[in-house]
């Protein structure tokens, strides 16, 4: 098939380092290429891609400071790039949410958006009242909840996917907790240090911290630091991340908002590492309590659960996670919505 | 002919304070209606016309502190209304910039842009580049000027219009000079009261601070108020303004930067008083020194011009605004605009 992928610019494909909209966007693009399908990558310029990359940007935005007016000129000419020439394509994925759903109705060839974000806000309720008749798909069934009562078209679900061999399996659990990820309020940083600090564990905390969220940080985070069981490693690469979260006896994922996809949460199990998590949003469909790892609320009953990992098999961690998490799982589950939008678009 | 008009939604059309494009865009929608168009207005729900109001919001977000995010949730929106209905029309005509240019290709019905904001900024010759063969409509000669060596499609310029019967003419000059606009660093306040100080004449100053200019204001402006000629009268609204501008001796008008239309020039010029601009951006298309007002460009040549101005003929800056910026005059141009585009697309 010839399949346009349709890549947010604020990262490079795959990301330098966080980002995982464009982590996964690369995952599926590689993999549909050694498919034998006929990819064309719409991302910034210092992405790094198999498939034909058509460059909208010379490099990805993110560390520019004044870039917000750039960002919506760039995903502009993005779309029109994309649109224009639809007739090239049999199928056009898009991953840069509402910008690209009014030009669906406007071209013959079928159209999927993956919805990448939260859809709890206000005022995505007008959009998606509008914008019924696109066909979404979604990263977890959890994600589709405030939008039920609209009555959206969704396409199915499909779950994000790793790679295995990115990640080595470590059989021995480490003596630390993991905590990686922003360090913004509904991730609750504070909440994995009570956490680890109740259960007389060191914490390891790898995070970046956006402008958005460093007053958050100075005055809710910092403070806790200050302990020997405690350490902020900063913002770590790919090529840190197996051997952090493999070192760990757990990932303390104790979440406070509807994550949509917890992608940290297949990293860790991907090394065989468990994962501990308030059970919000997309997490009762990843962690299975018991098997991979606990759910739980209360600090009380997450500092129980962080007793009670080290009876967990790494080994099941793993193969759980290539049985349901693996990338070829997830572009199979692309690859048969592509199917259906296409026989769809052939009988209408 | 069946028309969109497609306007920002900032503001409400006609906007309730400052606002030129809304106002433009009620001008004109009314004008066509006037006329026997039948119009379709894609604007805020709070707007007030006699064409048909298709409401994208239920009012203007312009006073929103968190607007941001959702006027372009908005705008996709009020996109997909139009273009998602581009049969209705004989003529979509834009105002809403560059976001608007990808749809120009997608549909048969024939498109114009007019561009209302400034063309010198860096990020837009990617954009035009991109978009060169989407129909534009300048609003000044000189707005063209940075987009020259580019080569995009030019429709035409449309001067814009005000309603002679909305402004009295007064026919003896008053005792002050006027400064009206917003109170930013390329208005250059800090000029006017400079030019009125040495000329020893009051000013007053109508204005608003715009949350982006307060630190310019607060440095640069405040202190230069403490003075008896200077009068600073804070925002006014549309019913005040044809007293403040008529009671004047002449508008102040020196701005440092290439504003594509200066609308309060001509708000001016309607009820008679003369203009003492610098020669930027679209100043030299409008003033003709001698007739209605000066052009000078130093300080002391500004000062001069306002010594000057008494020569000038009240009556006769009021004829010529008559003769080259009423609505009619503006109607007629877009008018023609809409009949060739309508004859190019039959033809193609």
């Amino acid at each position: 098939m010839r399949i346009a992928q349709v890549a947010p610019l604020y990262e490079a494909v795959p990301p330098k380092l966080y980002g995982g909209t464009e982590r996964v966007v690369s995952l599926l693009t590689e993999e549909l290429v050694r498919r034998g399908h006929e990819v064309t990558l719409f991302a910034s310029g210092d992405s790094v891609t198999t498939a034909r990359l058509a460059a909208v940007t010379e490099r990805a935005r993110r560390l520019d400071a004044t870039s917000r007016e750039l960002l919506a000129a760039d995903t502009v000419r993005q779309l029109d790039l994309v649109f224009g020439n639809a007739r090239d394509f049999d199928v056009i994925h898009c991953h840069v949410d509402y910008l690209a759903y009014p030009f669906s109705g406007l071209v013959s060839t079928p159209t999927l958006h993956t919805v990448h974000g939260r859809l709890d806000l206000p005022y995505l309720t007008l959009v998606y009242r509008q914008f019924k008749h696109v066909p979404l798909v979604s990263i977890s069934d959890a994600q589709r909840t405030p939008l039920a009562d609209i009555g959206v078209t969704w396409a199915g679900t499909v779950h994000h996917g790793l790679a295995p061999e990115r990640f080595t399996f470590s059989p021995t659990p480490g003596a630390y907790l993991a905590f990686l990820g922003r360090l913004s309020p509904e991730k609750q940083p504070d909440v994995a240090i009570e956490v680890a600090k109740r259960a007389g564990l060191p914490l390891r905390i790898a995070a970046k911290v956006d402008a958005a969220d460093q007053e958050y940080f100075d005055r809710a985070v910092a403070p806790l630091l200050d302990d020997p069981l405690i350490e902020f490693i900063g913002e770590i690469g790919d090529a840190d991340k197996a051997a952090f979260l493999g070192g760990a006896r757990a990932l303390l994922f104790p979440i406070d908002w509807p994550e949509p996809f917890g992608l940290v949460m297949l990293e860790a199990l991907a090394c065989g590492t468990p994962v501990v998590a308030r059970p919000c949003g997309s997490v009762p469909e990843i962690v299975r309590s018991g098997v991979n790892g606990f759910m739980a609320d209360s600090v009380p009953d997450l500092v129980e659960a962080v007793a009670r990992v080290d009876a967990l098999d790494r080994a099941q961690c793993r193969r759980d996670f290539e049985k349901r998490f693996s990338v070829a799982r997830m572009v199979d589950g692309y690859e048969a919505l592509y199917r259906s939008a296409c026989a769809q678009a052939r009988a209408a």
